[in-house]
């Protein structure tokens, strides 16, 4: 955290004394102490624009779950695994000027978790699992006392891509939806390029499909203009 | 597959000419194209067991889920992700002189997998999931028409660890069971050592926590041992 802040006081840029949290990476839910439900995240994009935000000066603080892709340097990185501990760790984040919520996070959890391994009982039945919602946590930012000047999320579809991230503004409160399709077809997850649709209360943006470093720089200066 | 076979024809040991198949990593079990159900397991000891059999000369086919720790070098390499697909590539493998199944492989995968991603739908009700069981690779090698003369299973539990790994050993038809217990409080899981009993028909051996690198070297001299 120290050499993040000193990193950040020595980068000069536009975005040099602003403070933005960026989530990344997927949760995981515990099933028992052996399974657990995860979301598909290399944690690829969450790190490049947690890099390129560090760039343009910013102080970055970076919430992230059990990635594939390491954490870039220069930050100051948060490590969770669950929803509700990446929940926690944005909340005392806060206050900060952006947050960029990249993280591919579970919906939901298992109610009835155990602290043993389930066994077979030999019926050839599976356990029952009953699962509650997670809190949400970009909802929950845009709705927060402490909200950010500029609130970010990712929608991440794999039909109806545009009518469902236009949806997802709307019902969260935040101020634009990086959109994309993350149908298998796509190779978008897991790979070195994305594909990605702006929107916000001006309307939408399609960018072409582009490496996710480069995704990551024409993000991070849109950010730095709308946080001029 | 080339290289391998040529440096276990280089390597001369206890165990040339000895085709023997691993298994080794998680499973992941999809759930829709984003989300999946998987077991803790880094692969560690599954690529430390591969590793100590080449070395003694053996011809190993390593069957592997998505593990963080990287298959070793020298031995065939098969990647899968779900348990369907590991019960297909080490039925694919046979004949082998032995099998080794240090995998955690699922017990159940979702009947009801979706070809979209499943959306929240305003409830706060989840999609229910139902769930079938996957094929026991344990069971099925144990009882191929193509049986291995050593057949080896893994039972990690987190409590009973040697009443569960006994009644396994009797259920599965298998020669020996490496017992382990995967407890959070044990830090074995993830980390660097194990603590090991082996059950046969001949009893139970009670190995000193090691190094899981130890313990797989150990693991192949037994298996030396009982192929010689």
């Amino acid at each position: 955290a120290i050499l993040a802040g000193i990193r950040a006081m020595l980068t000069v840029g536009p975005l040099s004394g602003k403070h933005i949290i960026v989530t990344s990476g997927p949760t995981h839910e515990a099933i028992d102490p052996v399974r657990y439900i995860a979301n598909r995240s290399s944690g690829a994009q969450g790190s490049a624009i947690a890099a390129a935000l560090r760039d343009l000066g910013a102080s970055v603080s970076f919430v992230t779950g059990p990635a594939s892709v390491p954490p870039p340097q220069g930050v100051t990185v948060i490590r969770v695994e669950t929803a509700a501990q990446m929940a926690a760790a944005v909340a005392a984040a806060l206050p900060a000027d952006a947050a960029v919520m990249a993280a591919a996070v579970a919906d939901w959890r298992v109610a009835n978790a155990s602290d043993s391994k389930m066994k077979k009982d030999g019926t050839g039945q599976a356990p029952a699992l009953q699962f509650i919602e997670n809190p949400d946590i970009l909802r929950d930012t845009s709705a927060s006392k402490q909200r950010p000047k500029l609130v970010i999320g990712f929608a991440a579809e794999t039909d109806d891509v545009l009518s469902h991230a236009a949806a997802k503004l709307a019902r969260k409160g935040c101020d634009w939806i990086v959109a994309n399709d993350v149908s298998p077809a796509t190779g978008i997850m897991g790979g070195a390029e994305n594909a990605v649709t702006i929107l916000s209360a001006s309307g939408a943006e399609v960018w072409p499909r582009l490496p996710k470093d480069e995704v990551a720089r024409r993000l991070a200066a849109r950010i730095a203009e709308a946080l001029a």
